[in-house]
């Protein structure tokens, strides 16, 4: 893509910047196994294979003082963070925060910001081992995960191979409805609108999915996800909407508010669960959906039909 | 310390701030060899030990886009983190970046960023391995470094010893001058203006400090920085006045100004200069410079007289 110097952020899009970014940045030196790209980063120190990501989290975009509490903030950020690392296989072990703040941020607010990381690390066995506190106008929190890979394989998203099974573990669509919720003004139904409060990826199924060829964090949305996934392993893939069932909770949100649940299903973000693909069903760990197929070709389509025409998706900002 | 549920971060100050949340996290698990307290970390990752570090920076507050390029603010984000690895006797090798932005940015503002980022970077052979940008009002970096021991043991602030000699290396003071000039509208001396936009770490000085007993990156201010050597090894420094020579341009602008170039160089931050102690002066590497020794007691004097009383320091915000 050529840029001209007036061009900005807004006009190109994230997933153009970040990939004109990495091409500026140049290529990677020897001790770097996975560079930018993937969910999370994996280089060699001292003979060890150290898998590492960063995320950053801006208060009005990706959280509200007046939804969701400091703890409701904490688990949040963490679990995000750790659902990068373990959707590429890895086992997070040791997180740094970057703290930005007003200087009226109340203590209590930071120290149960700090119980929330506390409670979602340890989920993993994970903890806080430093970070860096700063003043600003809105409160910004940069978490990074570090972790090990066990000795294991990564399991990137340039893995998935044509006729590879496309899975899903976890909820999804949850979150998109607790925040179209929580915009219109209501803290109910709990269930949903605290999934956009406080997510809770699936981290033992993602464990288990061993035998995964590819897997990612489901974070922007299950079609935008499955798109880099596709695009990053050069295959396509085709979603079979009438397996993605509506949960009845979800569906009678959207027939109250006439929404459509499967949208949210297929392109709500924010709720980090996981997609991955795998060789045969068989490798499909219990408590993971199977919800489509790779082929060869490019692009992501449900049912036959393209995605990105038909309005499933938002690839760019 | 007491806190109440209205205090706030300001009414607390920064280093209060960071020891309660670290009270708050608990002990650090066994894998950590070194949590929360020093430049770094160091975290045990299948057998190896990783040295880790976040920093963040907030525009306006670390950098203005009037007083510095994109290229600037790059180079400046990045050697400040790489300068804690390498306080800590590492060798820096992989960054991680988040950029929080307004939409409005400019895409070749960005890409310049990236360009100082591999620039400084590419000092010390290290490189930018992955990211994350999201949306904000204001520009928000956090830089996460990660970096090899090469099995050397880590420099850490607590190893100071009653004895050792205080030395520094590098320039201090310029970066205080330099904020100075350009808050008052001048962008000359360049030399001087300069080091606040972009900071020269002396890395190679540092390495060469192979037995030093504690180091520290000098980013808040000489007696700041010292003082938190001082806490972390239950001893006191003395710094003696009459080892600070005062440079011929920092002496210049100071006269003109009617400023005091010595409390520029005692309590100026950002020169990412490095302080440590040493057993003896056959220790300390040539191009470092001896300005104290370590004595039994606590907290910082410089010439025999406590530093706080004298207005030396800024140890709260």
């Amino acid at each position: 893509m050529c840029v001209s110097a007036m061009q900005t952020v807004a006009d190109v899009g994230e997933f153009a910047v970040i990939e004109q970014i990495a091409a500026r940045l140049g290529h990677a030196p020897a001790h770097v196994e996975v560079g930018p790209g993937d969910d999370a980063a994996i280089i060699q120190v001292d003979g060890a294979s150290v898998i590492s990501c960063v995320d950053i989290f801006v208060q009005d975009v990706h959280f509200r003082l007046d939804w969701s509490s400091a703890y409701d903030v904490g688990r949040k950020v963490i679990a995000a963070n750790l659902a990068d690392i373990v959707a590429m296989g890895g086992v997070p072990t040791s997180l740094l925060v970057g703290l930005a703040m007003p200087a009226s941020t109340e203590v209590s607010w930071v120290l149960e910001l700090a119980d929330g990381m506390k409670a979602e690390a340890e989920l993993l066995g994970a903890s806080v081992v430093g970070g860096d506190i700063a003043r600003s106008e809105h409160i910004m929190i940069s978490v990074t995960a570090l972790g090990d890979l066990k000795s294991a394989k990564p399991i990137l998203r340039s893995g998935a191979q044509v006729g590879d099974v496309v899975a899903v573990a976890g909820k999804i669509g949850f979150a998109q409805a607790g925040l179209m919720l929580l915009s219109r003004g209501f803290k109910s139904p709990r269930a949903i609108v605290d999934t956009h409060r406080r997510p809770e990826p699936p981290y033992e199924l993602a464990s288990a999915a061993k035998k995964a060829h590819s897997m990612i964090d489901v974070s922007d949305g299950l079609l935008s996800d499955l798109q880099h996934i596709a695009q990053a392993s050069s295959v396509a893939i085709d979603v079979d909407s009438n397996s993605i069932v509506i949960p009845e909770e979800l569906a009678a949100i959207a027939s109250a508010y006439r929404a459509d649940a499967l949208s949210w299903m297929l392109n709500g973000g924010e709720d980090h669960a996981f997609a991955a693909t795998f060789g045969s069903v068989a490798d499909v760990p219990s408590g993971w959906v199977i919800v489509g197929k790779v082929n060869a070709g490019s692009g992501i389509t449900v049912d036959g039909e393209p995605a990105q025409a038909s309005g499933w998706q938002h690839f760019s900002q």
